[in-house]
């Protein structure tokens, strides 16, 4: 996935002649708290922020080009980029949007923090009920029944807990994959115990084969 | 994973009856684009935002209580809620912070987008080696290399492009959950991938214990 999947391509500008009472009501209206300057070429030329504004205003500045962060002293990406390097980057300078160039250093669009969270969201919201019907899946041979009774058997034996398969299939039925990975105690242990899984269906199939 | 565990104890704050310029310095000079309104027994008030704290200043306004927003129009979670509900509300309203309250309606501290975006990109993260080895510890029996050779074959057969064992070891180095599950395009098919791979080398084993 690349920056320029994730950015929004909807965002307001400034210039840096612009009078700082009108960027005010600009930013107001739009309910953005920053903002980025840019020239007459769509070049990106800095950036402003709300706090910077009313610091400006009350300390009687007229113009951004007054209150106004250099491009220099910015964070920014390029649309090209992968998506990580923008998700680092406000992870990283706890920004709350960041500027996206393209190669004539044009502004085409801003991430925004809110629409990381969103995309990063979007990935622990999956119910665990998916990953084990693509498991079924792919595992020919194997019926859902027989890999909700494998999936109670290593649960048994992992945690000590009577649980059914009929148990475990109402709990990945109601969990997501967030939920699943906290509540096993991470990411590779969750990957663990599907293997388990996998690896106990397998040989059950194997060893039916056999008879 | 519950909200407290993500959510920031050091957060300034505001009370309804401060000076509407004293409270735009005190953002300004913790750069923060919001902050909770508290009464003296430290229950949550109301919210205020640097675009509310300066249209003020411009209109003329005195306190902060001509512009905070009420407590029952801004978005809050408790300390002991789920995290994913704090991410929830971050991705669905698009703000920068909430608020976060314990049982007497007292504000304990404020989750923030950008804490929220260090906390799941901390899963993309995470190197694919690092599941591919706790998978094969898993698999008693089963060699790094047998697993590695298992791999590249499940490749082949999926991509039709020749990768060796060699290749495919030292892609999982480079590369990230987040990298892996965008490349594989998602979630569930990344885990089928692993599932793919898992099955061969047990039928491997199998095959090689029957000699």
């Amino acid at each position: 996935m690349k920056v320029k999947e994730i950015m929004d391509q909807e965002f307001i500008i400034v210039s840096s002649n612009e009078d700082l009472a009108q960027a005010s009501m600009k930013l107001e209206e739009h309910r953005k708290f920053t903002a980025p300057v840019v020239n007459a070429d769509k070049k990106l030329m800095g950036w402003i922020t709300a706090l910077d504004v009313t610091r400006g205003l009350r300390e009687g500045q007229e113009r951004v080009s007054d209150i106004m962060h250099g491009k220099e002293e910015i964070v920014h990406v390029h649309q090209n980029d992968p998506a990580r390097i923008a998700v680092l980057a406000a992870s990283q300078h706890k920004v709350v949007s960041i500027p996206v160039l393209n190669d004539a250093d044009m502004l085409v669009g801003v991430v925004r923090a809110s629409d990381i969270v969103k995309t990063l969201s979007h990935l622990y919201e999956i119910k665990v009920d998916k990953i084990f019907r693509a498991m079924a899946d792919e595992l020919k041979g194997v019926s859902w029944e027989e890999l909700m009774e494998a999936s109670a058997i290593v649960t048994r034996r992992r945690t000590g807990k009577m649980v059914t398969a009929l148990d475990y299939e109402k709990r990945i039925k109601d969990s997501t994959f967030g939920e699943a990975i906290w509540a096993t105690g991470g990411l590779e242990k969750f990957f663990v115990g599907l293997i388990a899984i996998g690896e106990l269906v397998i040989a059950r199939k194997i060893a039916k084969a056999r008879k």
